[in-house]
């Protein structure tokens, strides 16, 4: 079943050690049929070099396995609870990038420094808070998803598809697992370029406002003009 | 039309992913046929991997497209712009490549440090100041090359061939599309050891005025005895 | 003789060059067949484009060399060490990796500051204390290993495998030389995001112990979850 | 002529890009026949990816072409003076590789900080003064030489086979050509070390005399026990 969409998914996942995201089995992509109700993940621990389409693993929005030999990522229950709040999103990335998984070690959100970031991501990307030992204890990935839902509170989802857990890694999102990818290779380049920034400038400021909504708006706003379709 | 021109615009894009100077689609390469009074540039959001010579696109001075199936890179006004006030220049590259981009975020002039700087960039790089509100919402990309083109009001866009914009990336340029990739390419390498140069020595100076004299004259001066032509 | 773990160990060293953890010779690994009280190890100074799994060396617990045409690892004295004392383990890794040597140098801890590091090694990767002239005179290589041994004394070498040596570099072990290399991809990845998660926010903590525990036991502990056998 | 030695000096140049020491034309490799007189060298400014063993040219101690349809290397004066001066050099390489040349730039000399350093080198790679202007003006690449001899006054140049040139690159010398280069692969390493150690640890100190005594002797001292000839 959905062989179209496994597809996808294992291509997506393939792209993680591809732009240099994960080591081993680090990381983990899915993308969801919303009218089906079900998502395909990567299968929990299993080698890249090993891995084919027909072993990723279909999972339902209660987290039960529906198709598939192994088990499903172990991080699969954050992505359930992150399909269920996030409407909108088709596909999620989970990874420990280095850069990105600095700034969540050191428990801070990263500005935004320049249009590199502005161009993919509005605003400053979150850092979550740490899950209280109960909230560990009680269901640990279920809840790493219950803390990225109310970092979002006051946030649009759409606009800023990504965040830091803190002392731990990454989740980014978008329409497709495609999309997820990408905006996970734009979270490490712009970490990278934020602490050198930094180092660079140690007074340094935010871009100004004006460019924020500049960058952002040509790519995604009402007017988008960057981009090609075939005239 | 422009067959040739084509050929060597593709390659010189082509160079950007080579050199790890950008990721995705976030950089363009152009070239002008200053007779004609056209030039040739990259397509707007086209992977690197699926993009042909074919695909380049023609355009004139005031920035209409004169062939071509897409649309040509968003920043094709700055392109016209650069290439109406330098006119000895016959290419232009922009790229976001990371330790450039990150002096541009930090809003500084990259001194110059030493010989692989002086080898083929005169003095500082400088970094521009920000558009203005007034400057983004009334043509930002076509502003963009205007405030290039004030910051070197008094410095010689040939001899300094390569410059930050602030909270953006980097343009660079040269006498023709393969030489602007080249400055690009000296422009991330000097960006990366200024950073280090700056981190091993907090107190450090600029390489003393006579090397920097001494490396660019003997590259690019009148009695230039650097490289080869065969014997 | 002992063919299968000549090939093993051949393997698991060309994965140094592979994880990019050394250069030219400088590394090794080895396995041990516990019944048989053997080991087998790399030679000394062979390039690793020029290794063959007939090159490797069968030496015993006393150091002596029991089959090879070659002179073994320098290193092997520290290797007999180790597992004389450490009965649990099946193989050790020794390598200079970039991040991991130098915090050696710089002669700290790697403090645990997320899931990444917690996910494989249980709290602080320690560093040694330097050999005195006398040990380095009596015997370098042997009395190394004494004094990792001596690091371990109230540590779980099995929770923690992995040390840093100072001024030197590193060892670390596993189940066998496939794991032990394992480990040391880990520390080396571990090593640069410690650094530049305190370059990000210098008055950083340790992750809390909850999240260390909870993410060592989803891994390690009597109850894992994580991985696939298949179902 | 000298057909063997173009060989090898050319190989020797072919890794400098292999080892990632250099962009497009930045360094140069030379190795010396002692008996005749002459050394080789790569021709300068020509492109990795184009160069043959048959460019290589061949040059007298005097600095003189002997044969050869390209330029010699405009450091080529500095090479002379080299092996001018340092009888038992057989090979000579100059690279502008990033971290050696940060240090040269920031004007300090690497301590050494660890193993991976004094297997190699003996004790500080030192940095150079600058030439004066007098001294650029004379002959620019000839009191290169000078001014690295002169740094080498009451220092062992076997020992220690390698320097920074202040606000500049990095020579590195050997037995021949190979070992030339495998030292300046050690250059950028320890180089890169030595930043990362003392960001990890800023009071940090060099190793323990005895260590640097140990790993040098154990590698390079009379009785040198690492490393293989066949048995």
């Amino acid at each position: 079943m959905l062989e179209e969409l496994k597809k996808r998914v294992y291509e997506a996942n393939m792209d993680l050690p591809k732009y240099n995201l994960v080591k081993f089995t680090w990381g983990n992509v899915s993308e969801i049929d919303r009218e089906k109700g079900l998502f395909v993940i990567k299968p929990s621990g299993v080698d890249y070099d090993k891995l084919t389409p027909d072993d990723m693993v279909v999972v339902d929005l209660e987290g039960n396995v529906v198709e598939g030999r192994y088990k499903p990522s172990s991080d699969t229950p954050t992505h359930v609870e992150l399909y269920k709040a996030f409407s909108k999103i088709g596909g999620i990335v989970h990874t420990h990038s280095t850069y990105a998984t600095s700034f969540a070690q050191a428990g801070r959100n990263i500005p935004c420094y320049g249009t590199t970031h502005a161009d993919s991501i509005y605003g400053d990307i979150p850092c979550s808070r740490n899950l209280t030992e109960e909230e560990i204890n009680e269901a640990y990935e279920k809840n790493t998803g219950k803390v990225i839902i109310e970092t979002f509170e006051k946030l649009d989802y759409m606009a800023t598809p990504t965040i830091l857990c803190k002392n731990h890694g990454s989740f980014s999102w978008g329409e497709n697992a495609k999309k997820a990818v990408y905006n996970a290779v734009v979270l490490e380049e712009v970490a990278k370029m934020a602490i050198l920034t930094e180092m660079i400038n140690k007074e340094v400021k935010e871009a100004p406002k004006c460019i924020q909504d500049k960058h952002y708006n040509r790519k995604h706003g009402k007017n988008a003009y960057y981009g090609n379709d075939v005239k």
